[in-house]
């Protein structure tokens, strides 16, 4: 199944061409709701609304809308957390001369704020002389509570997974601020259910920028692997149903500027195309400091 | 109005001595609910729902337990980001030789899953020879969401304050890792909010173990003020209601361990203690590898 989060707030499952609202099996969605929390809902109670669900979409009762126009969001706006590994492939550690491997660091987090949808654009923030980088990454979606889950266990926490990107101004400041502007966290198109995935550890990722490929590898060269990522997460914090792993991008990053389309696809996963705005705000004094000795 | 989570998932003002049960003013609360964000919709509706709350209150009719056997909980455990500015006192950044002071720096994040209760216990993961710290921190709390946020508009945001500790490791992992284990990030006893609080650019702060005085400042002595941390993280993220901002820890820090007891006092704000116990898990290979050349 395709979950999406649609038209305002919506929760739908999307079939390739229609989004199909499935609200009314759920007990409601995010429309004129705060915190938007709909989609945690529905992943932490999956296995008991599915019947429902697919009951409804049976009945053909379920408003459904053309794809394109659907207006996708952000599919899951506000986790428990949206952890990331850094630096887990080792071309990727190579290009940026770094030897902070994911397995030596453990993972970081970005702002649930930095999430946004497949219709939404990468609004970059205006830092001139900064270069900010597109990272595309597989993203995991954990389904089952869990603290200190064993190896042989981790595959069972896995609700789905998403196409992520993990838009990035470079330089020497805190790695999560860097990372965590307002859009920089693109999702989607939808979360895909495990069920509908055959095997995760080879899983072919690529990202274009106007049309050039930038980024192509796999998930079988991943450092820490999938499982040791929920192994490693896990033995320092609870995993709730929602919660997101962005499990690190492969060489070939590289700076995006405004008018920019960049387009990442993974295979059984999904696609999605996101233009590049430039925006006007989002300096402060952390960026905009002289250089040392000025 | 101290605002408090108690006995499970109920909201409830803390009066001192007793804490009245407020969810029939709020349409509900965190029992039996996933996620528990009953406070973040309680703060974003405050304005709105503060009549209601002070009639329930009047009424006499709300439930009312000891404060001692209410079982706090964390007021606040799923906000949409748990930020935190390092090294924001200088006598902090001498102790700890660093010169990556928090304007240079920005934010980082602690998980939301690293929030626990002044009910509840520190545990400590198992990674013998590690150092695990104590630092005394004043949280804001937003109230209103904002992006690009002036100066002078800063205070507007606040919704009120809590005592925070920022549990820490101490090694090379990544910050955000070493920072995030269940039960990190304690908070409370409540959160004030700022309607009784008589301005918050000198309030004192201590920390003490087993009784002895560890951590004793004010925030007069923060690097980066109160109002300027809100511009800043309001420059890169939008701000909404139930942000906690951890604004940053002065000198004293050092070792906590099993047995022990730590209380937090802020002026106007509270005070809080807490057990400190020794876990048996919480080991994985980035805290574990072997050390370099081994």
């Amino acid at each position: 199944m395709k979950l999406v989060r649609f038209d305002g707030g919506r929760i739908g499952v999307h079939d390739g061409t229609l989004v199909h609202d499935i609200g009314e099996a759920l007990g409601g969605d995010d429309r004129g709701a705060f915190p938007p929390v709909a989609m945690v809902r529905l992943i932490a109670a999956f296995d008991r609304l599915r019947p429902d669900i697919e009951a409804l979409l049976a009945s053909g009762r379920a408003l459904s809308v053309p794809a394109a126009s659907a207006g996708l969001l952000a599919p899951l706006p506000w986790p428990n957390k949206l952890m990331a590994y850094p630096v887990n492939y080792i071309d990727h550690a190579k290009e940026m001369n770094s030897t902070g491997y994911a397995h030596v660091q453990g993972y970081f987090l970005k702002a649930n704020s930095s999430l946004s949808g497949p219709g939404e654009p990468i609004v970059l923030p205006a830092l001139p002389g900064r270069e900010i980088h597109h990272e595309c990454e597989l993203a995991l979606v954990i389904g089952r509570e869990g603290r200190d889950i064993p190896a042989e266990r981790a595959r069972e926490h896995i609700f789905g997974l998403s196409c992520l990107m993990d838009i990035t101004i470079r330089g020497p400041e805190e790695r999560v601020f860097r990372k965590s502007y307002d859009s920089f966290t693109p999702m989607g198109p939808w979360i895909i259910t495990m069920d509908e995935v055959r095997g995760i550890d080879s899983l072919g990722m690529k990202l274009w920028v106007n049309g050039e490929l930038r980024q192509s590898a796999n998930t079988r060269d991943l450092l820490v692997g999938i499982e040791e990522m929920i192994v490693v997460a896990s033995s320092a914090s609870t995993l709730y149903p929602g919660d997101i792993i962005a499990t690190g991008t492969p060489a070939g990053v590289g700076p995006i500027r405004g008018g920019d389309t960049v387009v990442i696809e993974i295979e059984q996963v999904g696609r999605m195309s996101l233009p590049v705005v430039q925006g006007k705000g989002g300096a402060n004094r952390v960026f905009l400091r002289p250089p040392a000795g000025a």
